[in-house]
């Protein structure tokens, strides 16, 4: 049975929020009682979420597994609280609500949480003693870093205490011989690359939301973004971290070296641990010299299968300079035109490429793709083709890979995936979705990055539609296990995903990762709700 | 006080060993009675340990920190145990001395176990079964690869059960679009590197020891080698593991993706874990592909300072081509003069540099080289070189890097470091150590991997001298602790180092080690006395 009810803070009055419960499954999702506007969607947990404002249980539809558990038995938040925190931050002890509610709802809009503090601790020790305090109070942290997450995890669900690490913004090192860099987590992503290129530098990963991420929550939520093909994974390029515990005790492992083989590799179990193991404080991390060469292709392409041959002979042949291979299919270039009126820039084609070069010699690099479009041509692997080497041309070819997602939105509701499998097989899934859902569906497009093996596979309606969404899932979920691939190629699990994490890992090691999160953080104060699943296979 | 004793195989006659112990500091480090041959020596702690045969505690030598530790109480093999094994491995449990004996000596022939069984599992399932029973039978266990590792990590300290992956060199698959081998851990580097040639692509590790060791070693090593500069760590290029746990679980993470954001990471805690938290069974990994053009050249410096100049020249202008960046000082060279009559292929310099390219176009590589040397000579980082492209030529070029630590060997009683520092610093250990040990060493050279920031400082002397040993350590550790280095960039702790760890690591850090220890193996059966210290700080 459906129980909607209303919550007030107990402080002071906070934004309203209605409370979705699920008093069967024990589930509830918080949604603002003023929630009236139009959503930005990711995933299908929003959807679903939301329908049970809209269904009964009459309807057969199943509380989602992205929904919210019941709050857990932590502490309220005290006057004594409060007084503790503002006597170690003082002005930096945020409670009121209009400060606070950009801190509690995420970039998307898909989820709200309902804290009434917000800490912007300035030092280590000051994120020490707040853990610290927390921690023997029994009270739960939400740690946030630019609030950018896809996934519900950057936001507390229920009442967690919020703290930001946007204070901690220093760079407090850089070696210009080695290229390693040493910065606080609050450091926003173009600042820093900004700061690199100045010292012809460039930072190991690029992403849509540079302007407001943080490089901690880049690090926790283990990002991948548009680099990630040329210079590796964070758990390659970052070489160092602090972090303070569950308890306030500070885990120094910011070493900036490259090799360092004395004991395990503590500092790899936060990569990608979504905060809920520890708060980053400080990164190190290697970063790659600015290239002096950057050229952008836009091909065409028959099938799949002269896509991947023309993936493979241009790691062939442009090597080292290769930097970006991305592809989207003639349905994507069809929502391009018809909902932003892009034009293509070729000739229509069942598939496109986007290749990305940057090196340190125009000349060799411009020669390299010269004879790699030869070879492709040649070898009629891709049909059509056009370079561009200036800078506003290079825009131009990136957007119609960058703006699938805007033409998806005016399509119609969209049910997204963000899935990693072996390259082989990425479009399959888009091709057998696309058969399974015959004319259920309005469009069903894919688009991603081939070099990483990461398809976006986007499914759109004309509006809501939950016998669609019982189609997809867990028809998806269940194709992506069945070849090894993840459900979640680079978003991670946060809120919404957490209790789909055994299509992607074992029962074996899903109970070895909540054993050291009890190691770790034994009340579970830290990031509660997220990553981990509900129960336990 | 030192006391001298004889062990004797329980089951049969095992070759006879002294069983050296210092009963006040509860140390012990087993010595084979006969042990008359000279002995490669690999880092101080082989001296020390024999020191305990020549001194006694009147000399005011104090115990290593690198000798083992009693024996815990673990069971002893019993004709059960042993039946057991025969049944479910047939011909594969080996209890004949002569050939336990291979395995019991480490490749330095530094450190002897006593093991009375040698095990070989062909599959997952047969190491998963032997784990389980010595789990619940309280046997210890030692894994083994191809047993090339050089602090004493790879063989039995004691009467441990050896389990060699020897037999699981099965190739499961290899995916050449995306480059991504998977395969049983015990398969050669070498034929890895071979198999995959055959397919355009190489392995992103290469090693001396290539010939005989094992993938799943090199993993459980983080062995880093030869082309770390170019292609990162194990941490970004192993994309997967199956691990057997130390009950016998099999813990199956063998993704074959680039990215998988579900959860923490859990393969990362196994490299580099040097078999104590679990025994790697199969590894998926990413290979680039084979470089068409190869290029070494060879260069004199006037300073350290110019080195580095040239280090960061080098990175811009040869940036995605470079793939080595190693140096020696003029003493090495003066070794290599005297003790192998090689021929300094330049004239005489302080320092000399030993770079590498590796590309897909000979001609661009080539190009990139010509205007790099013509910058760094006019720039006058420089003061002289030589660059091969022939095969013979390149192989001359390294072998005045490669063939220092043979030519050390002729100089005297080495006393070995491998040390990682922040880049700025290499050099800097070598110049004070050197002004510290003033003419109470006979050489003090250095050479290494710029490009990690991996020094291998060497000191020699006509004999072995505990005055000299007292007066290197523990200055070398601290300085490398004061400038925030590591004790052990590649080789790690094994048995030899695990005290050192302090050196390099907090104690916050080894502590929360031991608990995941504790937590992964909580009888301590896997490579008992290896990796972390005796005692917590």
């Amino acid at each position: 049975m459906l129980r909607v009810f209303q919550r007030t803070s107990r402080l002071r009055r906070a934004p309203r929020c209605l409370c979705i419960q699920n008093t069967a499954a024990s589930t509830v999702l918080l949604v603002p009682a003023d929630f009236q506007s139009p959503l930005l969607i990711w995933g299908s947990a929003q959807f679903v979420v939301f329908s049970h404002r809209l269904h009964d249980k009459t309807d057969g539809v199943r509380p989602s597994p992205a929904a919210a558990p019941e709050r857990r038995p932590f502490s309220r938040l005290s006057v004594e609280d409060l007084a503790f925190f503002r006597k170690i931050l003082p002005g930096r002890t945020i409670t009121d609500p209009d400060l606070v509610e950009s801190s509690n709802v995420d970039w998307l809009k898909s989820v709200r949480g309902s804290s009434e503090v917000l800490l912007r601790p300035r030092t280590t020790k000051e994120v020490s003693q707040i853990l610290s305090y927390c921690n023997s109070h029994n009270l739960a942290v939400n740690p946030q870093g630019g609030n950018t997450g896809l996934v519900g995890g950057s936001v507390p669900v229920y009442d967690e205490i919020i703290l930001s690490t946007s204070l901690m913004n220093d760079i407090i090192s850089f070696d210009n011989v080695s290229g390693i860099l040493t910065c606080r987590a609050g450091c926003v992503l173009e600042n820093l690359s900004l700061f690199l290129e100045e010292r012809d530098h460039i930072m190991p990963l690029d992403l849509g939301a540079k302007g407001s991420c943080q490089i901690g929550g880049n690090v926790a939520t283990n990002a991948g973004g548009l680099r990630l093909l040329r210079y590796g994974s964070l758990h390659g390029t970052v070489l160092g971290l602090e972090v303070v515990l569950a308890d306030g005790r500070v885990l120094d492992c910011l070493a900036t070296l490259r090799k360092d083989n004395t004991g395990y590799d503590l500092k790899q179990l936060f990569i990608g641990s979504e905060g809920t193991l520890g708060v980053i404080t400080a990164v190190s991390i290697l970063c790659p010299r600015k290239p002096k060469s950057v050229n952008v292709v836009f091909l065409g392409c028959e099938t799949f299968e002269q896509l991947l041959k023309a993936f493979q002979l241009c790691r062939g042949m442009l090597g080292e300079i290769l930097s970006a291979f991305e592809f989207l299919d003639s349905e994507c270039m069809r929502l391009l035109k018809t909902h932003l009126k892009l034009s293509n820039p070729i000739s229509d084609c069942p598939f496109y490429i986007v290749i990305e070069t940057s090196g340190s010699d125009p000349s060799h690099d411009a020669q390299k793709l010269h004879n790699f479009l030869e070879e492709a041509m040649t070898s009629l692997l891709v049909t059509d083709g056009t370079v561009a080497t200036e800078e506003s041309k290079i825009k131009a070819l990136w957007s119609m890979r960058e703006r699938v997602t805007e033409a998806l939105t005016h399509d119609g509701f969209n049910y997204k995936y963000d899935i990693s499998l072996p390259v082989e097989r990425i479009y399959q899934l888009v091709t057998d979705t696309r058969e399974h859902l015959g004319n259920r569906a309005k469009s069903v497009v894919g688009y991603g990055h081939v070099g990483d093996g990461n398809l976006h596979l986007n499914i759109t309606s004309p509006a809501k539609d939950p016998a669609l969404l019982a189609a997809i899932e867990p028809f998806v979920y269940e194709w992506a296990a069945r070849y090894h691939g993840s459900i979640s190629a680079e978003h991670g699990l946060g809120l919404k995903k957490r209790n789909y994490i055994y299509y992607s890992k074992s029962s074996q090691a899903v109970a070895l990762m909540t054993h050291i999160k009890a190691l770790l953080d034994p009340k579970g104060i830290l990031n509660p709700y997220k990553t981990l699943p509900d129960h336990l296979k």
